[in-house]
């Protein structure tokens, strides 16, 4: 089936769907059609990918009948109307949104930790939030090597996770202060939030709506989607989320504990064998990762990994990862590759 | 001593030192003298401080002879030269600079946690690090009421905290991204480093140098100087301290265990009431604490207090404090005043 696929992208003049069309590039796969979607807006604009110039399609159930494979990141809504559609009729949709992803039915996959589970699905796999795959990914090995007791996390995430509008305010917001201006925003912590607040020059300790026990729903997503992709449902993970001025690549500072404590350099050992990760660490030359250097890598780079001397079994951890390519395009990609729909 | 009490000023150029002469301002007390010091290269400069015209003289011992009180903030090697000879003389140093925090006969003081160490001085009190007494003011409430048993912290820390020349580091390097030039960082993570990194649209995982078990030595002063400010010498603290592109203002996420669970709500209680904090803490109406709104101001914000459901007994917080006024200059401040050198 890899070859002759029928490949649809909704969402494709967003940035995880440009990525997504990036991605298709660079592998050079021999698609049977590729057809890009989005919304009314978008249609009728054309986009190059593979030398060639496609046309931007308004995303309808009748139009996408007969394509095999649907990449959607085109938001929550746009999956609930028409991921269960598509699926009904055959076709395998990966979806990026947070729609259906603590849906039972639903597997959540990361493919280098939980692949098989991918094959469980019914039409639809979920792609799980950015942060939560850049967390579960160098986590999944010391798991499996030394079984996580818990997680406690602070994000540093770029405000490409909020999309293209938040990166221009970022831009705008620098251009402004330059020339000694002011500058009213209206995009972070979310576009639809009551206040906005700058982001240049300034950290925001909120990601997405707020929700239970006074954690925001970013902070609900990395505890509960992590729980769902390990197979463990009672997981400690606890999560601070915030935005900094970063354009692209989320860096995330990770506390776990283990069950049977790892030095350093056992975890440093483990962490370089894994797969998706790439272990940049050596304080001696001043190597860590950071988000700057880390954008458009396919990797999570995993740095400052420490000795926790606070708790015996416990170990610190730096880890940076584009959040629009591993974080999603790439990802979902791989679940694609996993299925053997993309060879 | 308060009135007519001769005040020196060793740094007065710098971040720290202005800040010191911004409050001394502010505060309007009758000094019996004021002078300024700094480097060789500063001497004979001129300086407005309250509606009089100072010279800033070099930082020598004679020229220091019969002051009472004198505030150093010109690093650690001026500071081991020549506070203890001026100490000997029977000043009283302040010490800005790490040179004397972990010596067992300088007390380390933050007034709102440990004022009465202050009186065991022979002459020099030190001054904490920054991001230490941004942490020890708002854990000292709940340490007191429930026994902290371990302390998680990652930093997203201002560049001011490396001084003027990384906060003019940051501005180049977003006035050249606007321009579309390239900019050679010189200066991050700290001057004296082999190799430098852009901090706009970054995240340094690396604060000062590297020293031992992979920690830098920002990441001791948080556990270091915390167990001494509390007399808890074997108290559990591990850190990552980590760079943003924010001019002023240290924010921190931190979680924190206690021997006896406090509930969020009473641990905001045990906050409101805590001399050196204002809780900021609305999540209904996004109010939270952020370092571009927190700058100029004298309290420790707390917002996102959370119960942290990883761990019964722990909770997380996100602190915000102008790490040059309370964290350097106005903790100075307060330690003369506990000593009765300023009222």
């Amino acid at each position: 089936m890899a070859q002759g696929v029928k490949v649809g992208v909704v969402g494709a003049t967003g940035a995880v769907g440009q990525e997504f069309l990036k991605i298709l590039e660079e592998r050079r796969w021999k698609l049977g059609d590729l057809r890009l979607f989005a919304s009314e807006r978008s249609a009728g604009k054309t986009v190059r990918v593979l030398g060639e110039t496609f046309s931007i399609e308004a995303a309808t159930p009748s139009r996408m009948e007969g394509l095999d494979l649907l990449f959607f990141s085109a938001g929550a809504s746009v999956s609930r109307e028409l991921a269960p559609q598509l699926a009904r009729k055959g076709a395998v949709v990966i979806d990026n949104s947070s729609a259906f992803r603590m849906d039972p039915d639903v597997p959540l996959v990361v493919p280098e930790v939980n692949g098989q589970d991918a094959f469980r699905h019914r039409g639809i796999v979920a792609n799980p939030n950015c942060s939560t795959i850049i967390m579960a990914v160098p986590l999944w090995p010391l798991h499996r090597a030394a079984g996580i007791r818990r997680v406690v996390v602070s994000t540093y995430q770029a405000v490409s996770g909020a999309g293209a509008r938040a990166m221009a305010e970022l831009e705008e917001e620098l251009r402004a202060h330059v020339r000694g201006e002011t500058y009213e925003p209206a995009v972070l912590p979310y576009a639809s939030a009551e206040r906005h607040y700058p982001i240049a020059f300034n950290v925001i300790p909120q990601v997405d709506r707020f929700e239970e026990a006074g954690y925001t729903k970013e902070e609900w997503k990395m505890v509960r989607e992590t729980r769902k992709i390990f197979h463990e449902p009672e997981l400690a993970v606890t999560a601070t989320t915030v935005r900094v001025p970063v354009l692209r690549s989320h860096s995330e500072s990770i506390n776990v504990e283990l069950a049977r404590p790892l030095s350093a350099e056992e975890a440093r050992a483990l962490l370089r064998e894994a797969p998706g990760v790439e272990v940049v660490d050596d304080p001696e030359r001043q190597r860590y990762p950071m988000p700057l250097e880390w954008s458009g890598k396919d990797a999570v780079a995993v740095g400052r990994i420490r000795e926790d001397l606070s708790r015996p079994g416990a170990l610190n951890l730096w880890a940076v990862g584009d959040q629009i390519r591993k974080g999603a395009a790439l990802n979902a990609v791989q679940i694609a590759q996993v299925l053997g729909l993309l060879a």
